[in-house]
């Protein structure tokens, strides 16, 4: 039989994740594996949540990655704050946003939604309004919308959790590692991200943090968590860095390795180089994309430098420039979810994939395409 | 800061899992990472669906790896299988059994259960006595109990399965890729393994599969699945080969490399050769303790070859036998869980580790320590 493994060419990775792996990142994935107890893996294991933390600018102990993807984090973050009944409030204006309010009604949420056009910011006047005279125990929303590339103005939603009962949980899947995430500062009490997006490892962890306010909630719970796998206070035990760790499930050690790899270079690279380098190469997309008259999707202050949404041009076949680029340029752009299908295409400048000479790539590309 | 990586030492893994991982696995680990949607990326997918039916001996078309440990196949099958109030019986001899329940439980379902001491197999007739003018929607069992190095007679409790209305789920985190597992000859309805024990992986996919009979059950259940990320009716949509594929979540791509790597190998060498690799493997080390006068915990016939219990000589600080393998010889053993901690050592002979050289590396360590 052939190896199909030995066919897989390098794919310039400018979709909404996964981004292009830092070879670096490969070399750690590869490390010999320890077992999931070992002291060395251990100090590993303690290292990542100091990073973390670090990252999510919090002091919160239970910030770890989950054995999942970004959408396990999704559902880690639900499943451990909500019990049958309580009421949820989920903010929405794109696939992520409602994507958990189908997981939050299927855990028996009493679930009520605030929807606002997609391609468009969640405004937070009118959250401010719904949030008058209500109780809900939980109010979610997405940072960075991937399917969109609406940036959500967290940061100003967040005021309004100052001194509230109700959690605020935040998806910031594709904003982490890209832009700042402020999770103590913006009064954020569970927020979840995914390893494949701007911290440009493999996909297969969702780094996640939970307030101090938020683990009491979880266990003070009348009910257990109905999901043992992502049940927060027993992860937590064998996370923690303080007392004698328990066995809970096999942590997934090569993918933590790279995870490691990947927040140390962040860190060596400097958040603010980081975040400049991603601003530059959106501004750089940008710009040339103007040039060849295409339009972004979304209004100028609410882009995300990591996703940018592009208007389809009219009388372009979308899927066949995708198809195109990916056969004989090698490079993978998204495109759009629901009802944005055959409408915009979403291209990622993420992680290692936000450089300057894989813009230039891509927009020669797609010059020679269109 | 030192990087942590470039300290891992090669351990040789004897312990409970994760087994030693070949240097073919972590090269195709560090292959390139490609899109989750991308068409090489999907042959990949579609070539570890075929592999994994044929190492489970089964034509069931719902036969892939879900995105978790094996603790997430776990949850994955009871949570589609479950429905509040179903009857579900639990066959238990040891963690792993102890496990299903209580995740069994907290998806509410009425959980009865047989209880077998631990070390002891499962007696089939119990099972049969316990089956009559019953009415279990689901009854599980663990073919391999990595808890207590015993095999389980899943071959004769599937006889009670044959016409019967019952789904039978099997737990084959250990045993699969080892001994001889067969989906279809045992009217096995819905079974989940893990990674990183013979088929040789990094810890990271369960490896999974349900009868089509399950899955009609699971397109038919009353209400949805109470967990958006393991709903096999959404992820068999993105696994399916015949229909277009449907997003789900971003898959582990490179996991899923290793995975299908694994398997390459593991047909290359051909199963029965693997399993008489184990065999042997498990032959000479038990006669080596033997020899040391060391004794078995487990009685002979139900023995696993890839995991020995060995019962800890008097006098002997487990603890600290352990700690020195670990040091000064790089060999990791397991230590005994729940009621069998301190009382035996757990010795896994998995995949890659399962050499006779790993077995004389051991034993001349032990003697040595001990």
């Amino acid at each position: 039989m052939n190896n199909l493994l030995k066919d897989i060419e390098e794919i310039l990775l400018m979709g909404p994740g996964p981004s292009c792996v830092h070879p670096k990142v490969y070399e750690a994935l590869s490390s010999k594996t320890l077992g999931h107890l070992d002291p060395h893996f251990i100090k590993i294991m303690d290292e990542i949540k100091e990073l973390l933390k670090k990252l999510l600018n919090t002091k919160n102990n239970l910030t770890l990655p989950l054995s999942g993807t970004g959408s396990a984090g999704m559902e880690a973050c639900l499943v451990n704050l909500i019990e049958p009944k309580d009421e949820v409030l989920i903010l929405i204006n794109g696939v992520f946003g409602k994507r958990m309010q189908e997981v939050a009604t299927r855990l028996g949420a009493k679930v009520d939604t605030l929807e606002f056009e997609w391609g468009t910011p969640i405004q937070p006047e009118l959250v401010r309004e719904k949030l008058i005279d209500s109780s809900y125990k939980v109010v979610a929303a997405v940072h960075a919308e991937t399917s969109t590339g609406v940036r959500n103005p967290i940061e100003k939603i967040a005021d309004f959790f100052k001194d509230s009962e109700s959690f605020f949980l935040v998806d910031a899947v594709t904003s982490l590692g890209g832009m700042e995430v402020k999770v103590d500062e913006w009064n954020i009490d569970a927020l979840y991200s995914g390893s494949q997006k701007c911290l440009s490892c493999p996909p297969g962890l969702a780094p996640s943090s939970f307030s101090d306010r938020a683990f009491d909630s979880i266990m003070n719970r009348k009910t257990k968590v109905p999901n043992w796998y992502l049940d927060m206070s027993l992860i937590g035990q064998y996370w923690q860095q303080e007392r004698k760790r328990v066995y809970h499930h096999t942590a997934p050690i090569n993918m933590l390795y790279a995870l490691y790899q990947a927040l140390v270079m962040f860190f060596e690279e400097g958040p603010e180089n980081v975040f400049k380098r991603h601003m530059e190469c959106y501004e750089m997309l940008k710009s040339e994309l103007n040039n060849m008259g295409l339009k972004m999707f979304v209004q100028e202050p609410y882009q995300l430098p990591m996703l940018n949404a592009v208007a389809i041009p009219e009388g372009v076949d979308e899927a066949k420039v995708r198809k195109i680029l990916r056969s004989d340029y090698k490079i993978e752009i998204g495109a759009g979810l629901g009802p944005l299908a055959g409408k915009i295409w979403r291209i990622g400048l993420m992680g290692h994939t936000a450089r300057k000479n894989n813009v230039e790539t891509f927009i020669n590309a797609l010059k020679e395409v269109l």
